[in-house]
């Protein structure tokens, strides 16, 4: 019998999450039936999206339930199969979520090749990617010489939406947390410019930099950052909206004045449109387009990447709070 | 020399319009010039949108200046010709505003045939119709079986949507003020079911006319309508908004809490198109069909139409007032 550590749901956070939330439990994994692999997990994903799924609010998909391991994209090697799909030492993309080792169906991995590092396929490779792939293009479609704003511009989201951008010709404008990111963002990224909105004149220096207005802005963070951008919107300008990592952990809605009624004039008077998805909308459709497009470009030296990987499962939960306050830089990823 | 009494911006009013924001004036107009016409116009369009072009905030056209006559559509009878055009005694519409007469450049003009009552120029087959054709076909989408709801829905947008979206298969219901008009929306134009805004059981009644949710929401009214319906859109639908009526003469934003934040958690978890736009978008491309489409509709009584007439331009201010403030049943022209 194979062991695994998993780290379990013990209650719904509050505000942001504590370890105390959760709870780390040694369980024996079932023998494999036909068709299923056995998987250690090698590298474990973690994005704002779980945050969500602790919750019981309404959402795109069903709450975990308390006892739950948390859910989550993971790479892994294959230990045992009883499957002709895959081979043992295969390395897989599987959504094993946060736990040492993990009994899959073999129909619901999917094989990696050595021509990228496997934990890519979690990120710029990944559902990450495919997001800002998608969103961007089906949904923001950029047009040569607009101006393309993003926010959590280091993160894998971000960073891609901002680099195919520019492969697009459009200009590119990130906007992240600190210094430190914002020069990453020109020097390393390639963006045209970068928006500290930690800085004390956060909105005059984004006002600065989009001097010809934002024809997309692509949404994942939301509060006060959607805030300062919404008045820089021009007409027709286009808003996906993949995220609002600003608000994740937020218990209540911020004080007045009600501002739903200014936003829907400007909604009105500058006739944006306004389009929340989730990536799995348009994978079956584009995804092995991304994958093909993406990769040449990763290959390239055309879009860069960058990691945050944290070592040790037992870190998972430090690095996941970390993430949801800005504190990587890049993919989050947890090796095993 | 023609005299045309002319409505003029006097100042900007401040919440709903009072006559002392308009004075009224009778000027001299010039001699017509080569391919001009000089207009006695028959009917002024009274619509929503005048209320914004009245105030100096940011919106998608200029806003009136102090002294101008107010804008508006109108249908008028030439009684003078300079141009090869246009005939003494055709009937035209033009965009002559709140006046008795006008000298406008023939080529601003559109012929009118006799098919239709004349005043339907200005609502069915003419602006507001349109913007119901194009929003909802275009924007909406509606597929068979699916639910449209649309407010202020025996207003001349309102009701045609309401029809337009049957015409396609999909189920119609309509939100309006008192139980006169919700009766007409069944019993007149056809709806499938009718939600009164003004009853105190509002939004347990259109939680009942809604049971498979709200696929396509087209947005004309704002404010607490707004907020009821939200919550039972489903996943991808639709939100057109061409006009937010509600809030036309507010001053300030309601009270907190800020619900922007929670609406766009609705957009993300729904994946909601949320769409602002003005008719004139549309108008090169799609014009035409709508015409021929919308007057076939009309003459086999498929689409039907209400008129609020008022008479006489002394009249125009109250009969405006009483517009926004939903007083009116149908299209709102004025008779001279």
């Amino acid at each position: 019998m194979t062991q695994s550590t998993q780290i379990r749901l013990r209650r719904r956070p509050e505000g942001e999450p504590t370890p105390d939330d959760f709870e780390t439990v040694t369980t024996e994994l079932p023998a494999l039936e036909d068709g299923q692999v056995l998987l250690r997990v090698r590298y474990l994903s973690l994005d704002p999206y779980m945050r969500g799924r602790m919750s019981d609010a309404e959402s795109y998909a069903d709450p975990l339930q308390l006892g739950d391991v948390v859910v989550g994209g993971t790479v892994a090697e294959v230990v045992e199969s009883r499957s002709d799909r895959r081979q043992v030492g295969d390395l897989v993309l599987s959504y094993s979520g946060w736990q040492s080792h993990a009994v899959a169906d073999a129909r619901h991995t999917r094989a990696l090749d050595d021509a990228h590092p496997p934990s890519t396929a979690l990120g710029v490779l990944g559902m990450p990617g495919f997001t800002a792939y998608a969103g961007l293009l089906l949904l923001g479609r950029p047009e040569e010489g607009e101006t393309v704003v993003v926010a959590a511009a280091t993160g894998p989201v971000g960073s891609a939406v901002g680099q195919i951008a520019r492969i697009r010709g459009a200009r590119a404008v990130g906007i992240a947390g600190g210094p430190e990111k914002c020069r990453a963002l020109v020097e390393e990224f390639g963006f045209d410019a970068a928006v500290d909105h930690r800085a004390p004149d956060f909105r005059e220096r984004l006002a600065e930099a989009v001097p010809d207005g934002i024809d997309v802005y692509f949404e994942n963070v939301g509060g006060q950052v959607w805030r300062a951008v919404m008045r820089h919107l021009n007409l027709y300008a286009r808003v996906p909206v993949c995220g609002l990592v600003a608000g994740y952990n937020d218990t209540s809605a911020p004080e007045g004045p009600d501002r739903l009624d200014a936003f829907m004039r400007l909604v009105l008077t500058k006739s944006l449109t306004v389009r929340g998805f989730i990536q799995n909308e348009f994978e079956r459709e584009h995804f092995g387009a991304f994958l093909e497009e993406m990769s040449a470009w990763v290959a390239d030296g055309r879009v860069r990447y960058r990691e945050d990987v944290t070592h040790g499962l037992e870190n998972a939960v430090d690095a996941f709070v970390g993430m949801l306050a800005g504190r990587n830089f890049g993919k989050t990823v947890v090796e095993l």
